[in-house]
């Protein structure tokens, strides 16, 4: 696959999603129609309907190992449907949240333990791993403050949980970042967003200059 | 865990559920209130959910790993909810299909590897395995012709794969019965039903004499 995959990771209130709504036009620009930007379940239809299984608030009596197969099923048919075909196109992916985010919420948070959580992950992708991950780190408190500020209309179940479950997470994203430090890159997402979207645009950039020039 | 856990597995045409329909009320009889018969999705409201995606014949494009991980969802849910309770209560579980169908249908017949096709299992089950398998061995060709005999108006997405997949299936099985002696009793299901499901009465009388004493 000649294509380009570039994940986009961090614990609730980093501020992923804004930043990659940013970030997206500012490199399209500059490589029209090569470049996509996703996050699950992508708009894929059986994608969408597992999600919808998952964040169901009725869906209280769901186990932890469920909902971890759930996130692991809905990822398999995004990829598929999406991703691969992308990359096979030649195109960079930009995706909000893949793999790691399960490693770090079901694997930490959840307590399931990060091993096995990998090992469906590996199922599912079949050892498919992002060229380039942006972690964008914040800490838990401040984390929590943000998703509580701004979202209080449309909490999911994983937003609900406590401060203890979002330091797992961050802790998880933290040793992730230590183990494969050529595939990550920190970036400090307590500064004001605009900071964040230059330094993962020049990243990229950066890492990846023959892609745009191309 | 006090309790029983016995499978009855097989493929389709294998007469499966019309034998289990017969065997149960038997075994109750002597053992009232400490037998339950149940099978995925077992009116768990998740589990149901869950196999409505995988059967869903508007869902062509579903991915066999979609569908593996899916199953294994379904399986956590229903063993959590409704197998491990009764086991832990003492009770003997008669279940119609578990981990070995998947090993079958989606490591052989879909031909994803059995070995992988266990490992999400083994997530779903933590380890945990039937104590007894019944398994009903019928001729692929038999197995087919009995199915589009008897099921023409319902036939799900499985049931209409050719012959070569339900001989996959059938190989996968006999290979599971040859490398687990002690676990499985393979009964030849080309016999009279009252014969089949007589072997299976004596057979789980012989193995738990002190069960039905108690």
């Amino acid at each position: 696959m000649s294509g380009l995959f570039i994940t986009i990771e961090g614990p609730d209130g980093a501020g992923k999603t804004t930043a990659l709504n940013e970030l997206f036009p500012r490199l399209e620009k500059e490589a029209k129609g090569k470049i996509i930007a996703t996050r699950e379940p992508g708009g894929v239809k059986i994608a969408e309907k597992i999600r919808q299984l998952i964040l169901d608030p009725n869906h209280q009596e769901m186990d932890v190992r469920t909902e971890a197969l759930l996130y692991a099923a809905a990822r398999r048919q995004h990829l598929v449907e999406v991703i691969i075909p992308a990359l096979e196109a030649g195109k960079m992916v930009l995706c909000d949240r893949f793999v790691d985010s399960s490693l770090a919420y079901q694997g930490a948070g959840r307590r399931i333990g990060m091993d096995s959580v990998a090992m469906i992950n590996e199922f599912a992708t079949e050892g498919l791993q992002p060229d380039f991950t942006l972690y964008l780190d914040i800490d838990s408190d401040e984390g929590l403050r943000r998703i509580q500020r701004s979202r209080k209309a449309s909490i999911d179940r994983l937003e609900t949980e406590g401060l203890e479950f979002h330091q797992r997470v961050r802790h998880a994203y933290l040793k992730l970042v230590e183990k494969q430090p050529e595939r990550f890159l920190l970036i400090h997402a307590n500064q004001d967003v605009q900071e964040v979207v230059n330094e993962c645009y020049t990243a990229i950039k950066t890492k990846y200059p023959l892609f745009f020039e191309e």
